[in-house]
This record gives C-alpha cells, sequence and structure tokens, in this order.
C-alpha cells in the first residue's frame, strides 16, 4: 500500500519506518520537500522510504497519517492541500499539546471540541479515524513491549475507514481484541483530553512505556 | 473513624452504606437537615448512620468526603464552613460536569485547572486527597466487581492525607499495589479530563461497571 506519513518527529519516523518494514511504500511529508530529518530517513529506510513536502506525501498515499504536532495539524493538512486528501483515509494520531506556557502542557482545544473534530469539519470529504494518540510511538508500533493485553482506542465516523485503520493497527501487532471503537469521531474529545493523565502516569511510572487495559464487566 | 459525608446522590450513599458497614460513624450532609434523601439514607442505614446539613457532616467527621456534584461542589463547601473542615482530610470524588447543554456534558473547569485544585486553593488548610472519581459508585466500593485487577488513582499534596485515603480505599477492597499516586493536586486536572473518555468507554461496553488497568514497562 501507499502510504503517506506527514510530520518527521520521533512518532512519523517511528510510524513509517515500521510500515515500510511490514511492506508498504512510504513517503514522509514536512513542510518542503528536502527536510533534513525526512532526507535521513528516506536515506536509511530502505528502497521502499520517500519524502517530499506535505503535498507529496498526501498525493502519494492511499491513506495518509497525520503524526504533525496537533497544534500545526490543521496547517499542514491545508498545505498538504484538500485535493490531496480527498475522499481518503486520514489516521490522526496528533496531540494538540501546548508547550507555550511551559510544563505541563495544556492543549489548545478541548471539551466541546477537539483536533479530531476540527480537523474532519476542515476537509469533509476526509475519513478521519483518531487512534494511536494514547500511546507513545514505540508502543504504537510494538504493543508487546507492554506485558499483557492493552486498548488501543480508535473513533471516526466512516465505518470502512476505521476497518482499515484496523488492519494497520493489526500490522503492528494490536490485537483485534484490544481495540476498542468508542464511536463516531467526536470521541476524540475523550481520547485527546486523556493526555494530562497519561503524562502524569508517564510521570508516576518513571516510564513513557506506558498503557491502559480497559476492564468492564461482562454478563 | 467519624466520617461526613457531603452529598445525597448514588455516589454519596454508596460511600455512606459502605463506610457504615465497614463500622465507622457516618453522617451524611445535604443543603439543609432533614433532607429527604438523606433521612431516608439514615433511617435505613443502621445505627452508625445519621445525616444533618453540610456544616454538620463536615463539623461531625475527622475525614470528610465531598461527593456532591461537581459543579455544586464549592458552593457545598461553603456552606460546610471553612472552619468546620480546618485541617481535616477531604477526600474529594467529584467530577466538575455540566450537563447544562445536554448530552455528552462538558466540564466546568479543565486544562489549565482542576475542581480539585479549586477546592484546595479555596481552603488552603484543608488536605484535598483527588480519587475514587474515575469508576461509577459500585466500583469505589466493590473494586471485586471486576475480573482480574484495575488501577485506582489518587493525588494530593500531603502525604499524611494520602496514606489516610489510602487506608479508606484498602478497606473498600483496593489493593494497595492498585492505588497509583499521580503527585500532587495539579493531577486533578487528569483525572477529571479522563471523565469524556470513561463515558466513551462506558457507551462503548455497554456497561458503567468499567475502569483500567495501567500497564507499565517494569525494568
Amino acid at each position: 500500500m501507499h502510504i503517506g506519513v506527514l510530520g518527521t518527529g520521533t512518532v512519523g519516523r517511528t510510524l513509517a519506518q515500521a510500515l515500510v518494514d511490514r511492506g508498504h511504500e512510504v513517503r514522509m511529508g514536512a513542510r518542503a520537500a528536502g527536510n533534513e530529518k525526512a532526507v535521513a530517513w528516506a536515506q536509511s529506510g530502505g528502497p521502499l522510504a520517500s519524502e517530499g513536502s506535505f503535498a507529496d506525501a498526501a498525493a502519494f498515499g492511499e491513506l495518509v497519517i497525520n503524526a504533525t504536532a496537533g497544534a500545526a495539524s490543521l496547517d499542514a493538512l491545508e498545505m498538504a492541500g484538500a485535493e490531496q486528501l480527498a475522499g481518503k483515509v486520514l489516521i490522526d494520531v496528533a496531540n494538540p499539546l501546548d508547550f507555550s506556557q511551559g510544563m505541563p502542557p495544556t492543549l489548545t482545544v478541548c471539551n466541546d471540541d477537539s483536533l479530531g473534530e476540527r480537523i474532519q469539519r476542515a476537509f469533509g470529504d476526509l475519513h478521519v479515524v483518531k487512534t494511536l494518540n494514547t500511546v507513545t510511538a514505540s508502543v504504537m508500533v510494538a504493543p508487546d513491549s507492554l506485558a499483557g493485553t492493552h486498548t488501543m482506542f480508535m473513533c471516526g465516523n466512516d465505518a470502512d475507514a476505521k476497518a482499515q485503520a484496523t488492519i494497520l493497527l493489526e500490522g503492528f501487532g494490536w490485537p483485534s481484541a484490544s481495540i476498542l471503537d468508542l464511536g463516531d469521531i467526536t470521541a476524540a474529545r475523550g481520547m485527546e483530553m486523556y493526555l494530562p493523565l497519561w503524562l502524569r502516569i508517564y510521570s508516576a511510572k518513571g516510564t513513557a512505556v506506558v498503557n491502559v487495559e480497559v476492564r468492564a464487566l461482562t454478563a
């Protein structure tokens, strides 16, 4: 599959490499083609790895992943261009964290709205699936780095898009029974508002390699 | 132990009865003594159960539990009175949910502040411990209603107060290894901002009897 990965940070590079390792052709996108980190990754990532602008990566991908910093995601997607994104699945793994006031970060949007919803509203014919934003990059692509089963949340308005995202998650090693569909894209509020708790769990446990397992009463 | 429980809703009544069942003397507080639900509980709750105003319950308790609706908690604590609360441990189990705009609820405070912090700021010599707000009432007092271990978060500025809260949680059946201290009271942001995710988990699982187990990489 051809996949565009928007973003050159740890999350973008980790996802891009994991996808290449699984046989996908991946183009990493940045504000402009020739981004230093994107070029370095494309050179080291093997023959399936390439790089370009956000628009290049979006046009290349049958499926696109938003791994940009959440506070900059809408700008990045504008640069990618509505025409390049039209009708595609966008897997949004970003968190709208605002570090401008120091630590701990706050969210640039929350409570009655979310980044996932904003992206969906801004690009009406994009099929936005929010997932993976609740774990650190290494856990995204290697859930077995944590003992036992643990939960990956997902939400979005389009069932087919969520089915595609599920296949991608299963490729990373997430058991289908661990993927919890929370419904439509408004569930992105909860998935993003979990971040402040995640940060405190990280701090309490002394490692970012953390996640939660949902337990529910079974009939 | 003498415990004051502020609030007459499901959470207040569930906690009050569980405490009486464990041999504590409990006074349930409402806006005024003689509240219908508080009287009904006091009559059915056995000889250790009594009721009164918020101030009565706060004065009675060596330890006080805030089980009022989060949006009304600061008013309720004002009515309880700073003198009645001074120097005591307050276990804050409330969530600042705003249902005024319909479902889903939003939070009346979040992101750069929290109800737990507001209470701590308003009553400087109260030792606020936030805990139990991330599970439904029945799970608070019977964690074994869910299979396996699962996590109870806690935060607060005072170590002795958290130790008292821990004893109370252990009395409800929470294993000490399942109680995760997230640090000072500012962690209440994350614990309260988890509610929108909790609501979607509840909806996806079809039961409020849900919780999460934190998994972390162990060295």
